[in-house]
């Protein structure tokens, strides 16, 4: 009878729900699947391989009969309420050691909420994000669980198997308590929107401030994708430009709308930032031009009003190609390094013991923001686990030093030539406050204590103090 | 009997309050005061004008007592839990049509919820900000007030009569419906945020730019203070200048420690303002450097790695000073641009009817941010009273065009020097993008559809569009 058990079921069919399962099915696994829609149920059968244990039932009860104890199941299915409502139809399902797993971009406050829930039950709860998209899901994703020690034991063979692998190691690991995976999967994608926005700037910088076409803007970014800059989404940008259009006889960038979508956690990384609070401007700047982009009918009449052309730059193309290079290898460096900082920050005080090395690790494959700076940062972390910002270490310094000097000049010339760098601008301002033993913000203090009496800090002797300030 | 029935009561006699109190007893209401601390409403009656009716009592009842019916009663206690707790006394002691306004600083959630509360019971409940500190509160604030249209004609009388007056006319009026007073309130710290950063990157670009002292800076600022950039917060800026420290021989503001503070009201804008969403740049840029400013241990570590010296700027001093003037006038009215530009679409979204044009009239005296620009945008709202954002005017854009390339030097010129400009390199990057007919973020769109088959949209054919991507 125990043969006919499954080792692992997932609740919600869709596209990432069936292919995780199919990716554990390859690995090994008796899988089982349960979606109302038996349209997805069929799918998930017909497309197992030849071989494999894959079930599809219609009954969330027939799912949860079908598992071996203690069992061990994943949902799939949008964030919010229907989370809730997939665990309380659960509960009176499942018994105690059981482990439920969310695999969807859940705030990690409602997987807090949660867990302590679930906890009360004698149910493990995790929070586990889940990057790679469709294609990563059925050929190896980037995993970032968090919950018990316990229950990620329970489900650790299964994880692994299905992970991406880089070097033999796969892309998962425990990252933390509670609400810590998908805290640690919220700063990815907000890391992912400031790169895929400085993406976009350089594309502006090349396009107009050099005249590339977007042949030309292949060959660029290929030859970025073999270098440094060698990532996921600089390696995807190469292939959008020379994608065709089927509807006209453009390219398909070209057709493209400029109004940006988003799904929201790339806005969560700044509000939770700033609840820590932790500085993540570059994230804050991708989330503002993100809107920005959405102003179409405001923009149009701007571009009437403020007639002031954006300008070619006057640096030879070669050159402007290559540091504009550079400023994209600062800039993305400065951006992990916000995101890392933050989870810093967030592990401790918000006491989810987030392994920064292990972080790393995982997302250097399988997931959107893969990159080979990921292999420096790794390093980095070996050296000294506890680092609260990688701008600290050595070897980031070495290579934030040796790009410094044409991020400057890019951020110099797009000023001149009227195109917007606005991520650029904020990492690299960014960095000069964060290299600044004295900031200009004992002004605002001053200004702060003179019409608020909210009181200062001296350099020379401790305490909290207050001015009588005089008018001259 | 009625006679000795007074015109408006206060709970919680700090100096807020007080100075409120009196402000309006010296505009012939008679004033009541409740606060538990007799020791405060002796200091209450010991302050007032000779000849003014202005009382304290220890006992809430003993106010609520004597105070004309409908009756109307301000509370100045810390945002949060004590705002609630004053109303839970307040219930039993109240009738139908009475008001009660807070005035401190409540998140306009919180304000809408309460609002709806008491209207169940009858109560009219008013959220009103008051910005000006202490002395402001004593001799004119700007007042801020939300909610019912009939409270506020019954409390009208008496907020004109505190409130500053500028030609004549006083800094107040309805800002429209039961959170709008606070929310515009919060947006306005917003701006007075982004305001204060760019007045501290002016002082390190022209102290570390061009080498100015203390009294240098002091009659840069005080010459600016009688031009186009008249406010209140250059006219304090030039005065701090000055202050002597009583502790050492050096200037006080040399002594002030870098790590400034905040009360949270310009991380609610920001955070606020991902929400609707709308972009509010420079005040998210403004809230990251205070953050930064307090990782003080982290940036002496910093600064000993990355050893680059500031440099001072290559322009003559003179010229710079010029520029730095032009560049703080451009950002200041792009930081306006962004508050006002969230002011209307939370206006909209969150359906509080905020007039803008009044909005801005209010601002022109008796708050942090008066400043001479407030006169322009008065009229701008004048001519057009729904302007989405305050650079589609054109005399607003004929003044940023006449500071823009001075702007654009500053920016490029800071960014070569190594001298922290994140409010400036965001003012511009944000007016870059925003009189941008195009922007790159097509790019971003094709990314998201590459791989996350998020869709887009294109500028011929309308609709939703997804593309199997090729690799190449």
């Amino acid at each position: 009878m125990a043969q006919s058990l499954f080792d692992f079921g997932m609740i919600g069919l869709g596209v990432m729900g069936r292919n995780l399962l199919l990716n554990m099915a390859d690995h090994g696994f008796s899988v089982i699947g349960f979606d109302k829609d038996t349209a997805k149920t069929s799918a998930l059968e017909a497309a197992a391989t030849a071989g494999t244990t894959v079930k599809g039932v219609p009954e969330l009860l027939q799912m949860v009969q079908q598992l071996q104890r203690p069992r061990k199941l994943m949902m799939l299915v949008p964030a919010g309420k229907p989370v809730d409502e997939v665990i309380e139809a659960l509960l009176p399902l499942l018994e105690q050691g059981d482990v439920v797993i969310d695999g969807g971009n859940s705030h990690y406050t409602d997987t807090l909420r949660r867990v302590k829930y679930l906890r009360e039950k004698g149910i493990h709860f995790m929070g586990i994000g889940v990057s790679g998209g469709e294609q990563g899901a059925r050929t190896g994703p980037s995993i970032m669980p968090g919950g018990d020690q316990e229950a990620y034991a329970l489900v650790q063979p299964m994880l692994e198997a299905i992970a991406a692998k880089v070097k033999g190691s796969p892309c998962v690991a425990y990252l933390g308590k509670e609400g810590a995976g998908h805290y640690v999967k919220m700063v990815h994608n907000g890391i992912e929107y400031a790169i895929m926005q400085l993406i976009s700037e350089s594309y502006a910088l090349l396009k107009q401030g050099a005249g590339l076409d977007n042949d030309q803007l292949h060959h660029v970014f290929k030859s970025w994708n073999e270098g440094v800059l060698q990532s996921f989404l600089v390696e995807i940008t190469k292939d959008i430009f020379l994608q065709p259009d089927d509807k006209s006889s453009q390219r398909l960038i070209d057709v493209i709308s400029d109004k940006a979508g988003s799904k929201g956690t790339g806005k969560w990384t700044s509000q939770d930032a700033m609840e820590l609070p932790v500085a993540v401007p570059v994230i804050d700047t991708a989330v503002a031009m993100r809107t920005v982009s959405g102003y179409k009918d405001e923009r149009i009449q701007a571009a009437a009003l403020y007639k002031t052309a954006t300008q070619a730059v006057h640096t030879p193309a070669e050159m402007w190609i290559k540091q504009v290079h550079d400023a994209l290898y600062f800039a993305t460096i400065i951006s992990y390094a916000q995101g890392l900082a933050m989870l810093y920050q967030a592990s401790k005080d918000l006491n989810m013991e987030i392994p920064l090395p292990e972080v790393v690790r995982v997302w250097r494959g399988g997931c959107i923001i893969r990159s080979s700076l990921l292999e420096v940062f790794t390093q980095a972390y070996q050296q000294a686990p506890a680092l609260p910002n990688i701008l600290l270490n050595e070897s980031v310094a070495y290579l934030v030093q040796s790009v410094e000097a044409n991020t400057r000049s890019v951020v110099s010339q797009a000023a001149q030539a009227g195109i917007s760098a606005a991520g650029f601008m904020s990492a690299l301002a960014y960095f000069d406050a964060y290299r600044s033993e004295r900031m200009p913000t004992n002004l605002v203090q001053a200004q702060r204590d003179y019409f608020g009496a909210h009181t200062y800090q001296r350099t020379d002797i401790s305490g909290t103090f207050h001015t009588e300030w005089h008018q001259h």
